[in-house]
């Protein structure tokens, strides 16, 4: 149980309090008040200015004197896209004259105070601030990459969110803010959201990470590392996070069971307690549903989420317990699965203090042959704290979203997930549609990824040598839903002639059961005259299909599910 | 057993025989002696001019003075593409000037005896006959669509092989064969083959499909069927027959099922035996590996093959029991599939006495996920003739081929089946790969099907007339290995805009166990200007893998797995 004295009182509207909690609770949790951005993992009651707080689930908090349970505010919560970078080419057609930052005091603009701002907090009039900066962003909702996640920024700083979804901190964001301010924020309301706090426990990294966001930690594997090992490095492998990384204990840590059905049925385990069933190995790539976004961006138009290249996938060695059994033990009946979900939730904890949470299809999970498990292991080591310590889901084949981190609670139950992460991204369009016009209600959720392939070595650009009339070309191939690669086709003359790569690594698992990778070498002749060549990769899986030729047809707005031919350019050395 | 008697003998390296058995018997299994091709199921011993037959495995015969044994005869039966039919557009681009049929007396070319005939019948030198022709073919061998199952033909008619694979009597092939020519065979030799005995036990069929090849019978469904019926009314469903079809009776039909291992154990079954299994139905489209062939070699380069449209595809509700658990009862140890397969037989024999036969991986067959069936009812009824009766594997999401009808053995074995069908066809190549540089023995058997969809209404030309601004389109779309389709989208401007079909019928079962086809229907808005437009319709399944734009890039040498996008051209009326 914690104590908090109030600290300090600026209008009444708003309290201001200081926590005073171990840093370790603060990134358990994050409440949000007024416009200071202050973590716990949870309040139970509050009386008058007294909080008082403790690890009962749920929580209270008052923000512009509202008291909002946990449950009615993470139904706001139904934003899309979190944590991923906006990317919109004409913000970068515009940005040769950059914004270093957004926020500057501006002598020209009229002032507000925070409370005249809080007073524009709904889709009529919706204004925010960041540092001195005032903003009229009203028009721009629609249009936010994080869907509706933004309206709780309505009417106050913008500044303690960007501190957890920090890939809103570029020229390019900074300056379309600013082409919304509309005035200066009083000086007395500029408050100092010093980030430090929420990040200063976050993992130390391996420098050799391609880092596309530091806050959330979001970083590629080099493409000459995915070929250089078959199983991936642990400090190498690529790390997809939402929000700060939890530190747990893994000799505390719980995990609870709830089977939902006519009767509410919870079990609670503990690792020492998950160790009693069969312990498993799995080998299974995890792949990000963005993987190779960046391509898809650059070769048709715009798309949203981070910019990832070919590096949002590694390969490893799970060790752990099936799921499938740890539901049965729990009270799951496999003959009673059709229309049910199967929901996971992580300890990591996002800026409005809900959990992260997604969830898959318990057909899925019953599925002798899907192989998920719960794991403590990565290549024969306790999971690293970047990758779920100590417990994670691994749902083979299925985008890595899935396979939720720091995991905590298992829920079986007649509806998905009802978290933004799960409601709101992670979905499938087609590529006429637009955020105004995609239904994320209708839209089916990505469980299962299809056949991609990358050229890793050589790189675009490179200068290669020519040896014995031919170039070298090496790769990883992947497809999900238990399908295996069976051929990897290479062209260097826009598809007129195909060369089969004639070597594929992989693991023996039999397809519909086969989760890793493929690593492949194709040698690729090239005529004596030729200076410089395009080379083109496609995969097939045991499915037998194929990768699209373009991305044109593919192309949907999170930039998700980029699986077209990989294309470079190199030069020649003959 | 039975007896035959001598009852011609023209030559003293051959003997004509003449087998007094009945038609049924003829029907279920073939021998080729000299130029006179006669069936039987099987001859266990040949002594001087008298020749036993019984119904022991195996049987000997005798051609050209030689004995054979089965054994021997169907390792040079390694002949790819069978039964299918050669398209060549050189054929068709020459055949202004038509070939009635090949073999007519032509006065002024050299008289050759069937003696003089039959001494080139190798590699070096390759002469056949045809009524009344006899020709050269030593150069068309390498790139005989059958592969080397012509060689049997060496120095012989082939007019028993073509009455077998009828599929060679067409103007196109009569031409190509006549370019060969290089003399007539002596009058004394040339011989009626009839072929009436060989087929007149052929069910009826329905006068809706459309036939591509009678003998052996394979037709399409016509696409306003497809769409008419979720489940294909039996008589509509595609045919796919590669030999003439036995006639079985249920009542004494028995299931030989081996399981190779350390020691060999064998188990028989009845249909009532099989009965004592838990019965179960699996909804399950079948669809031929060249299915759509034809627009791959329009759109392409010819292929080999069969030209189907997109009506070698049907659905259906199959009635039976589980393979895998009639394997269990036989002795396979689920925990040691790893490497073995399930080698299939039916009753159905080829030319030169072989039976059908193809296999799949046992990890598929013991994989509960896959409901694979030993099927005797289909929608319901017993299965028809057509269609495997009294019993047939039904292997969901494989292409279906691996469905062996008239299914009387089973085989567990660390080795694939050995049969042509199964080691020289059904594979899958990269366009770049050609007869000559294919190599079967290192290719991939297909044994899952990508996803493909395919415009029911309005047909290719159609006059379609336009309401509320839009053209209504209807389909089906389906997708291999258990996968589901998740959206259908249809475009009329060339990929500009895309329309998602609104209206998806499909079984309930869960991706991953998903093996019906699914019936779509879209509203694709055309522009009142628009006099013609082309559509295209692509589907994406629940692993998300989508269909290829063009067929370029996954052409094959025998047209199969041919997915691409479909697009057709109609006219509008406003």
């Amino acid at each position: 149980m914690y104590q908090c004295s109030e600290t300090n009182k600026t209008r009444e509207t708003f309290c201001d309090i200081y926590f005073e909690m171990s840093l370790k609770k603060i990134l358990l949790g994050t409440v949000f008040l007024r416009n200071r951005y202050i973590g716990l993992s949870s309040v139970s009651t509050i009386t008058d200015k007294k909080y008082r707080f403790d690890e009962s689930e749920g929580f209270l908090f008052r923000t512009k004197g509202k008291i909002l349970t946990a449950a009615v505010f993470s139904s706001v919560l139904i934003g899309a896209a979190v944590n991923e970078q906006i990317k919109d080419k004409n913000v970068k057609s515009q940005s040769n004259d950059v914004v270093i930052e957004a926020g500057e005091k501006l002598p020209d603009l009229p002032t507000y105070t925070a409370e005249e701002v809080s007073k524009h907090g709904d889709k009529n009039s919706f204004w925010v601030t960041y540092k001195h900066g005032v903003y009229d962003v009203t028009k721009f909702l629609p249009s936010h990459p994080g869907g509706e996640q933004i309206m709780n920024a309505g009417g106050l700083s913008i500044e303690p969110f960007w501190n957890v979804y920090g890939m809103h901190k570029t020229p390019e964001i900074y300056k379309l803010l600013e082409s919304y301010r509309i005035g200066n924020l009083h000086d007395d309301d500029v408050i100092d959201h010093s980030d430090d706090e929420l990040w200063v426990k976050e993992p130390v990294r391996d420098n050799r990470l391609i880092v596309k966001t530091a806050k959330p930690f979001n970083a590629e594997i080099p493409a000459k590392y995915q070929i250089e090992f078959f199983d991936t490095p642990n400090e190498l492998f690529y790390v997809r996070q939402h929000m700060p990384v939890p530190e747990l204990d893994a000799d505390d840590h719980r995990l609870k069971v709830t089977v939902k059905g006519s009767k509410i049925r919870t079990e609670e385990f503990s690792l020492r307690d998950l160790d009693k069933f069969r312990r498993v190995t799995t080998r299974a790539a995890l792949m990000c549903a963005g993987n190779r976004r960046s391509e898809m961006n650059e070769q048709v138009k715009p798309v949203k989420g981070i910019g990832w290249m070919g590096g949002a996938i590694s390969n490893a060695v799970w060790g752990g317990v099936y799921l499938r059994d740890v539901l049965l033990y729990s009270g799951v009946d496999p003959e009673d699965t059709k229309g049910k979900h199967v929901i996971f939730t992580g300890a990591d904890i996002d800026a409005t203090g809900v959990n992260f949470s997604t969830s898959i299809p318990l057909d899925m999970a019953m599925n002798p042959s899907s192989g998920i498990l719960l794991a403590t292991t990565m290549n024969g080591h306790p999971l690293p704290p970047d990758h779920g310590r100590p417990l994670r889901a691994v749902v083979p084949g299925a985008p890595a979203v899935r396979s939720v981190k720091w995991l905590q609670s298992i829920t079986v139950s007649e509806d998905e997930s009802p978290s933004h992460w799960h409601q709101k991204d992670y979905r499938a369009f087609n590529p006429s549609k637009t955020w105004e016009t995609a239904d994320f209600a209708t839209a089916p959720p990505v469980y299962s990824l299809p056949v991609t392939s990358a050229i890793c070595d050589p790189a675009d650009g490179d200068v290669v040598s020519v040896k014995n009339g031919a170039v070298q070309v090496r790769g990883y191939a992947y497809s999900g839903g238990g399908a295996k690669i069976v051929r990897v086709d290479v062209s260097a003359d826009g598809g007129r002639s195909w060369w089969e790569a004639r070597e594929l690594q992989a693991d023996a698992a039999p397809p519909q059961q086969h989760y890793g990778w493929t690593l492949w070498t194709a040698s690729v002749p090239v005529a004596t005259q030729q200076k410089e060549v395009e080379l083109w990769a496609k995969a097939t899986d045991s499915n037998f299909n194929t990768q699209p030729e373009r991305f044109n047809d593919i192309w949907n707005i999170r930039g998700i599910l980029s699986n077209a031919y990989h294309r470079i350019k190199i030069k020649l050395v003959h």
